[in-house]
């Protein structure tokens, strides 16, 4: 994988100005849009099953499905949401928020597994419960180094077809047969609610624009990243580093993915 | 219209605080609350159909009805929030987030406009769809210049009795007999998620402390487009601008309208 | 009191990070998720009953119920975390927005006071509301000084077994034998949506660091109205102070609560 790659992915990105259907956790809403648009994608959230099929069956090009704030009614919103984007091919992203913490969620992103999501973002601790390796961290924090998961994620990404993202100091994606690991980002991104899982909106954004999935989340942990270290650069205190993150993913250029992307390991 | 006279509705709005209700979209709540706050305003969100009608009742100035995030429940509220305004005689707004894009809200949209909203607020894409004039556009973005809108503006308002305001690069009021143009704003108002919907909140608060509708939506696309330009003049990317908006909505004076109102066309 | 005491709740706070549920309106999610990580804690909000209960019976460390956009099936959900909270020993913190205003939840929040909260966060409307006193305000909005509402604070912390904390220009504390005014802040606190429905959250992370609930409440009011008035000192206006607030939530010592914590009356 070549920066140049991840470059051509932003640059594909503002030009097609994807439209990214997020159901999500009510917490970050807001921020997850907000990032959606600095990038340069569209946002658009529902609460309707109806009309996120026919949303899904008319104009979407990517999907998040987020289980943060998970309710019965949202969980059936969901199902009928990842069957209308197989049956229209847009790709989906699957963020098992403290998947293994819980256990109505944790059933449910199994049974969303089953149905091959485009993409899986999830922290170590994450990617490990989902693969059945370990019992999950404490809510949204991991316990474990992203490196510690990369077997885990290689594991589901061969049985389910997947691409997987694990976040965390590193960010490590694979495909099942190639693992690329990259070393952008801050400590502050945590210390903001809502990076981590409007990250899992822009990889969708992302994925809608590249090549494939693989090149699509490198581009994704690339992208968000270079703006967070550039963000904490002038701001090192999580109030205004939230507002300067925007402010990046909107300054960021194709030339600065070629130039600051870091690859890791 | 003059200048003074939408400055009056600012000094109005700052004297009386008029509490609004605000059934949105929840992607948009807290900057429509902040923006609500900013300008001198009073914000109230509630979820419960009975508590809804016995705040408007009670102690509520007005209404926003937003169908960002429509759900079954939420239009039940609604429709119950519309009967209550109407028979307490408070202006309500209605916001027809994508409609003609999205069957159910179409046909609410409709259901709500048959009860005669005090003002409709929208996109020019919507605003036809409204009026049966086009198809809509892509979620919330336009495919269309405010000014194409003009024509279904009209035909709304003399059809329904409601004022109507489109927004835009340039924003038009009408009440089906006049017609003003306001030239404020800027496009970075289009790269925060719900600074559209926050304006459908301040008219209904311009709404409440103005002499009839038509002042009070002309008083509310002149006071954000005069913040949005100062905001922007100061913070040219989404995320300190939106902060920067929220500033200088707080900061604008009934001299700053008198002086930086531009009409158009 | 000592302001040694309320430093070593800070203290305690950020070694514990401890992990609170917030079961909140949805207007202030994202704000009291950032209140949070910003002093030092570690936030979690659920929609699912089953889910609530079982993350109460596991890692929870402090449960906060405010009612401000309370429904049907969330009172449902409050009622199952309040019965998990004391089955599991967990202190919880009721906040009864706009109690004593809307029917509704005023009898919800009378039938959780009789399961004694450890700590009710109000302002004087509110607190006066719940103790019989008033009818209560408009909203969110408090038509009485918080002096007035002392002797309703202590008639509640004496029935109920609950501490009391009145918000606004001085906050007292009451456990109904002690009474404590704290006289940090700035009027830009109200002016921002949310950060009073925070404080509540930010009490109950205060609480589980403490050695008792008196003490976790008069340094959670410390906290806030010292970072409060240094964040209005650098920004007058409400966009840019709200971004403040959190960086001087992170920025915040115990050394600065022991020298800049302000008793009154």
């Amino acid at each position: 994988m070549k920066t140049t790659d991840l470059a051509a992915v932003l640059e594909q990105l503002r030009q097609r100005n994807p439209l990214i259907l997020s159901l999500t956790n009510t917490v970050v809403q807001p921020i997850t849009a907000n990032m959606l648009l600095a990038v340069g994608a569209a946002p658009v959230m529902l609460n309707d099953a109806e009309e996120t099929e026919q949303l899904l069956r008319t104009c979407a090009n990517g999907l998040l499905i987020n289980v943060g704030t998970l309710s019965r009614p949202q969980a059936e919103q969901m199902r009928r949401a990842v069957d209308a984007a197989h049956a229209a091919r847009i790709p989906w992203v699957l963020d098992p928020v403290a998947v293994g913490l819980l256990s109505f969620r944790t059933e449910f992103c199994r049974e969303l597994l089953a149905l091959h999501p485009t993409l899986i973002r999830g922290n170590a601790s994450e990617i490990m419960a989902l693969a059945g390796e370990a019992a999950g961290g404490r809510g949204t924090d991991t316990t474990e180094e992203s490196a510690a998961a990369v077997h885990a994620a290689l594991q589901l990404a061969r049985q389910f077809g997947s691409t997987v993202l694990v976040t965390g100091a590193v960010d490590y994606v694979t495909d099942g047969a190639r693992v690329a690991a990259l070393g952008n980002g801050h400590p502050l991104m945590t210390r903001v609610t809502g990076v981590g899982c409007a990250m899992g909106a822009l990889a969708a954004a992302c994925v809608a624009a590249a090549p494939d999935a693989f090149t699509g989340a490198a581009a994704c942990a690339a992208l968000i990243g270079i703006a967070g270290e550039r963000a904490a650069a002038r701001c090192p205190r999580p109030g205004s580093f939230a507002a300067a993150l925007l402010d990046e993913l909107d300054a960021i250029t194709p030339a600065d993915m070629v130039h600051h992307t870091r690859f890791a390991g």
